[in-house]
């Protein structure tokens, strides 16, 4: 049913997914070629409630829940926009996906592994990106980037946040996945980002630009 | 480290459980004896709301999605409530639990049995209750009680209904669950509980009155 590609950019807060997202989306879409950004937590109207919850620095939420809220936003995410969207042959393109759950919850939050995996194959029905890439921020860059943000996850302390980091770095190295130097410059990055895609397309017949 | 006891009431809509669950509650309390009502989804202010996008006609609701947002809703509420009152002692009644969501979301939503029992399993941390007396409503006497509700569960097609009824006739025959026959006057049904809740103290030695 699959006829579409899936590409999923990963890595901590402030690693700069979201503006390379758009960089991407911009440099893929053309004529004949549907191109969607989406994000997660969110993505849609009900998603959208739940990052509500999630980001909420009142909300007091337990591991265990959360994790339980990241996979309902995302098994309706996987339903609602990107199963349709793959099926009709689109690019799309998402800030998160099931690597952002392994890293916070598993790694960060230290819930099991094996759990968070079983609930990752769930809530997507299996569905596995075509390509990950991983925005790799080193230890000494990541502390200079002072947090700025004030959401419930940003506010979370720097321990908690050294060890997403890190988790990145080894999930970074599985098959599949692209790791790209996130203290490189906004332009570097995005060439990376470019070849990684290019060869994907290549791979999958889709043609570059 | 669980010293209280967890009682669980199950049944279709309309088959009594709230009215029992008042009953119950009014007959256990006494000096010395703390007991808790609570009732899923719900129980917790993250869980009820939850329960307000669950019961609201206008939401669209994938049966995946409706699952991942019990199970949130149950994780919650099991941390939150259930699990403190059970470690302080107490005697805990819940209107629905685990049963419900192999009732609607397996036998009547169609999805796969074991995936739910595993989110049910993640979701409880394996806690199970103590008893589970399931309010049994014969096929007849179902077709007749016509449905007046008019929330999202409620409102869903009598074939639906009429799965989740005969899945409780099911899951009501399992090892450690009580079946009352519903249809009886609710004296009865009340006597009915008693006499197995009665059973259940003694077996624990928490005394009857």
């Amino acid at each position: 049913m699959k006829k579409g590609l899936f590409i999923v950019l990963e890595g901590p807060d402030r690693s700069g997914k979201s503006t390379q997202a758009a960089m991407l989306r911009d440099w893929l879409a053309g004529p004949g070629r549907k191109v969607r950004l989406t994000r997660e937590p969110g993505g849609t109207y009900l998603s959208e409630k739940i990052r509500a919850i999630l980001l909420d620095p009142k909300s007091e939420i337990e591991p265990l829940t959360e994790l339980f809220l990241y996979e309902t936003s995302r098994a309706k995410h996987t339903l609602k926009v990107i199963m349709p969207a793959l099926k009709a042959g689109e690019i799309i393109i998402s800030d998160r996906y099931t690597m952002s759950t392994t890293a916070y919850q598993g790694y960060g939050r230290g819930l099991d592994l094996k759990m968070v995996e079983t609930l990752n194959r769930i809530a997507t029905m299996g569905l596995k990106p075509d390509l990950t890439i991983v925005f790799d921020v080193p230890d000494k860059v990541f502390r200079q980037r002072e947090c700025r943000g004030n959401d419930r996850m940003e506010l979370q302390a720097a321990s908690f946040r050294l060890k997403v980091n890190r988790a990145y770095k080894k999930l970074a190295s599985a098959p599949g996945v692209t790791r790209v130097n996130a203290a490189a410059s906004i332009e570097d990055v995005h060439s990376r980002v470019r070849s990684a895609v290019a060869a994907l397309l290549r791979k999958k017949g889709f043609g570059t630009r």
